[in-house]
């Protein structure tokens, strides 16, 4: 693939998706003040974001909701609360996971919902059932993505033949996804080829969803970018789990479309998010990250070390090279 | 040019070189303890590390020797107060600033000098002042570099030019420098090109020395390393001014030479760059740094902005667009 765009121009083709609340809740338990979501809401709008993913549409069945804060489960009625008829620009996306939705009942038509996106997250070794809930939203009428997981650690060839199965499903869009932030920009480069042939192929769109474990999430998302990949995942102050991800601040920094404007972000980020930081939720980069997303480790024991407030790195180093 | 080396295997040429001390003094005037220093330069020969920068060679004259600690300094008798006739495979690096430095009386013969490279510090438009201390210190004995700062700011006629006089010059190695964080790996990859068409013309290596405004200083020294560039500059935990650098920990966590050991660096930083952090030494990755990195100034209002503890970004934004 050759490079697409450049450093001056607008790719008018790349969109921003605000992650904050999906892939922050996890820090949190989706525990987030309605002032917030409100604020964020505005903001994103404000900020000329594309879409914004409100949270998972996760089972009541299979999860407690005492336990969670509602965005784990986006019923139509908390979205609106917050949203009204969505009368901005921005589109409402929310994730389905697979194995953890309960699809046929909780999605409902896109024509009595507000939400515009259904983002279908998966391991490779689940493209069927993911398949299912993607046509299912389609004939439902969502605009919809496959986020394949955790693609550093599947074979090549599983990869490969995931690409053809979601290629030749209705999905509109496939997301490259770091999901332990182990990947260096040479191998995002080379993957995002990989992905854009696919997107070539069969007429879909690609997506980057990074984490930042080696402080790599902005550059791999826009090295991504350079190679086609048009749909971009970040979220404010890198919220979300572990490491976090790609920072919207960053991002809406670098790209040159004159719609995004990232002063609401600022106005956000001193407003909302260093309170809720102060208030103790915990993410971004630390050593331990980077040593689980050296290691190609889920980062679950980086963030209870992480909890724990422990800092002898060099044990934990020498437990996670015993993994 | 074309990528040099992969991601499986050994590149001999790389050579790492840390320089906490020196940048990470400009945090806290040079104030660190002995302790702490003696216990960096035995972690660094552990890791393999293969340069360690001690700090500057200012002059007594200029600068007040009370308001700043000694490795602003770097007498023979500090360092070897340290490293005695420093008997390991790394060797010892000192900077000499152009305007800053008695270098004709300051920087002795390389026989009676424990130190091994002198890095030259300049801006584009001193060059005739850095080759004045490039040959003095070469005359002497030393490898030598000359790290051409603030190289976002300059016309690209005139780092043309530089590359040329100092090329002409008996240096050793020439740095990319990028002061001011920034610099997105597009560019660090087409400017370490044209470094590196310098170097293979003139027989000399190319350095890389980043900044971490945009969280790109580990992606920007990967990127410049994949052009061939060789000398690659770290500290520990990032520590250096306002956003610090490419972390120790994430660089030798990258390379597969098996010479380098991360292990050594983890218990430094859980030891003695924590008890740092912890006492009041700020640096690091921050909202402020990544605006003055976007907007290609020199961070000193984003130092002063974290000094004084404010966290009005938007507002910070908007009197920097008036700058």
């Amino acid at each position: 693939m050759a490079q697409k765009g450049d450093l001056m121009t607008v790719r008018s083709d790349i969109k921003v998706l605000d992650a904050t609340i999906r892939d922050g809740g996890l820090v949190n338990n989706f525990m987030f003040s309605d002032e917030f979501i409100n604020a964020l809401y505005r903001a994103n709008v404000k900020a000329g974001v594309d879409y914004m993913e409100f949270g998972y549409k996760a089972s009541k069945e299979l999860f407690d909701v005492t336990k969670f804060g509602k965005w784990k489960f986006c019923t139509e009625e908390d979205l609106r609360a917050i949203v009204g008829d969505n009368n901005s620009d921005m589109k409402i996306a929310v994730m389905a996971d697979v194995g953890r939705c309960d699809f046929k009942n909780d999605i409902i038509d896109k024509i009595d919902s507000v939400i515009d996106m259904v983002r279908v997250a998966t391991y490779v070794h689940q493209m069927p059932a993911a398949i299912e809930i993607i046509e299912d939203a389609k004939a439902k009428g969502y605009e919809v993505t496959c986020n394949i997981m955790a693609i550093s650690n599947a074979k090549e060839a599983d990869i490969d033949q995931a690409l053809e199965m979601v290629g030749n499903s209705s999905v509109d869009g496939i997301y490259l996804v770091d999901s332990y932030g182990s990947l260096y920009p040479e191998q995002i480069r080379s993957i995002a080829d990989k992905y854009m042939e696919a997107a070539e192929k069969y007429g879909k769109y690609i997506g980057m969803h990074a984490h930042n474990n080696q402080q790599l999430a902005f550059a791999n998302t826009i090295e991504a970018a350079a190679r086609g990949v048009s749909l971009l995942d970040a979220t404010m102050m890198s919220m979300g789990r572990g490491a976090g991800n790609c920072a919207m601040e960053l991002l809406l920094s670098f790209l040159k479309n004159p719609k995004y404007n990232i002063f609401p972000v600022l106005k956000f980020l001193e407003e909302y998010m260093l309170p809720l930081k102060e208030s103790g939720a915990v993410w971004g980069y630390d050593i331990p990250y980077l040593l689980t997303g050296r290691l190609n480790l889920h980062p679950s024991s980086a963030i209870d070390f992480t909890k724990d407030e422990r800092n002898d790195y060099s044990e934990f180093y020498t437990d996670l090279l015993d993994k």
